[in-house]
């Protein structure tokens, strides 16, 4: 096989398949090439990764060894993504009655979620996540996003305690509306003790976030972090500290049709 | 630049954004390129997508011309995958009170997503498809997936008519458990006449599929396809005839703990 087309195949294995260990050995027969063709190419891979600043490959040696693509996200770019949202965001039109912001609509654009994915995949690259957790509904296109890159699956918590997918563990918190709600999620979808990311699309007072973490104590889960899209800037008092978001909302006036979204200083 | 390091360059760009026309001059400039050995260099992703049946790279002519990867599923895989899926799904742990089949958890993992919404934009790349529709909750990982690939925004139909974003559409209708059910969509979230790709976890009559399928009607947009991870062999006569489903479930028995899933034979 020509160099040039291998430099394809495994530049294409490998950003489909980000965080898995891929092994050696299997990818020298696929592309039926010697292992020290494959360094060389795996050396020009990962060189362009560190100029672009979009991330790594980690190679494990050994016998069990193997290559991993770990997706970044380089830091003008989020930057520019962010400046790029603040800007979108903060259009008269988006403001719904009670002074809600309008942000569905992003949050179903494939190149915001790739972006903000990215984002959360990068932040919390070194943390093990074995999990993606979030709750119905407008998390879960986030969750589904830096899960892909993560490569781990995603866990939605159901606002309905009558789904029936065998025993479950429900538990009852006070929303940013003040109502009184309840959350549930079946035993059998998370295994006990594991390593779980927080995602969802919104945080005001963080009581959905908190709910999520006290339902994790339930499943003695270990929940790494927690990322929002956009947090409020008040109450600046959250029920939980540790959280990252993406944009701030600092003000949305109904009246003077205002919106200020201050975009966040992202950094590992 | 090398051009090994271009490849991986021009892979990576391509990769990372499935059915988006890109600029020729544009990569040509950022790459510190001509357009002729890029030319090159296209020809050999191409043929590297062409040998593999996973995809193709379609060039426009012109000023404003340029290249768009179109992702597609080498029919083999297509079908080991979708055999892969039918073991897992006929363990008979997966059955759930009422007869029902557990697969939220296969829904949830982020290469059983990647495969099956690739799957269904290969088969529906030819269609334009502008927006993917799905509603609440269990079939929007799979809509997103899809709608990565196609390139194109997501769009959630909620169960809840309280849901406040503006004027909404609202309709009942009847669903698999025979309750009478309300969906609504805000008239916002999706402009009117545009080329929409429907997509859900789970078919049994139709009921839910054909409630989409009515609501566009309102939104005056033209459904081009409807596909389904999964769909029940029983009723045979749904409410809708056109659709795709990956999977058949063919018979779900809770005395003898029988379950047989049946792979599609998935043709364009």
């Amino acid at each position: 096989m020509r160099r040039s087309e291998r430099i394809v195949r495994l530049t294409k294995t490998l950003l489909e398949q980000p965080h898995r260990l891929l092994s050696l050995t299997e990818m020298a027969e696929k592309l039926e090439s010697a292992k020290s063709s494959l360094s060389e190419d795996l050396a020009i891979i990962r060189d362009v990764l560190l100029k672009e600043g979009s991330g790594s490959l980690e190679t494990q040696a050994g016998a069990a060894g193997g290559v991993k693509y770990v997706p970044g996200m380089p830091k003008q770019q989020s930057a520019d993504f962010l400046m790029e949202m603040s800007r979108l965001l903060t259009d008269p039109d988006r403001i719904l009655p009670g002074g809600y912001l309008y942000i569905s609509d992003v949050l179903g654009r494939p190149d915001v979620l790739d972006r903000a994915g990215k984002i959360f995949a990068d932040l919390f690259s070194a943390s093990a996540v074995q999990y993606v957790l979030t709750v119905e509904t407008k998390g879960i296109p986030l969750a589904i996003s830096t899960a892909r890159y993560l490569h781990v699956p995603t866990v939605v918590v159901r606002r309905d305690h009558r789904v029936t997918e065998g025993s479950a563990v429900s538990i009852n918190y006070v929303s940013g509306s003040k109502r009184i709600q309840t959350m549930s999620l079946s035993r059998r979808s998370l295994p006990e003790q594991s390593r779980v990311l927080i995602v969802d699309d919104f945080m005001k007072a963080g009581g959905t976030a908190k709910a999520m973490i006290d339902m994790m104590k339930e499943f003695r889960a270990d929940v790494v972090g927690v990322g929002v899209f956009m947090a409020t800037s008040e109450p600046a008092e959250k029920m939980l500290k540790d959280y990252v978001s993406l944009l701030t909302l600092a003000e949305v006036d109904e009246v003077s049709k205002e919106i200020r979204v201050v975009p966040s200083n992202i950094t590992k």
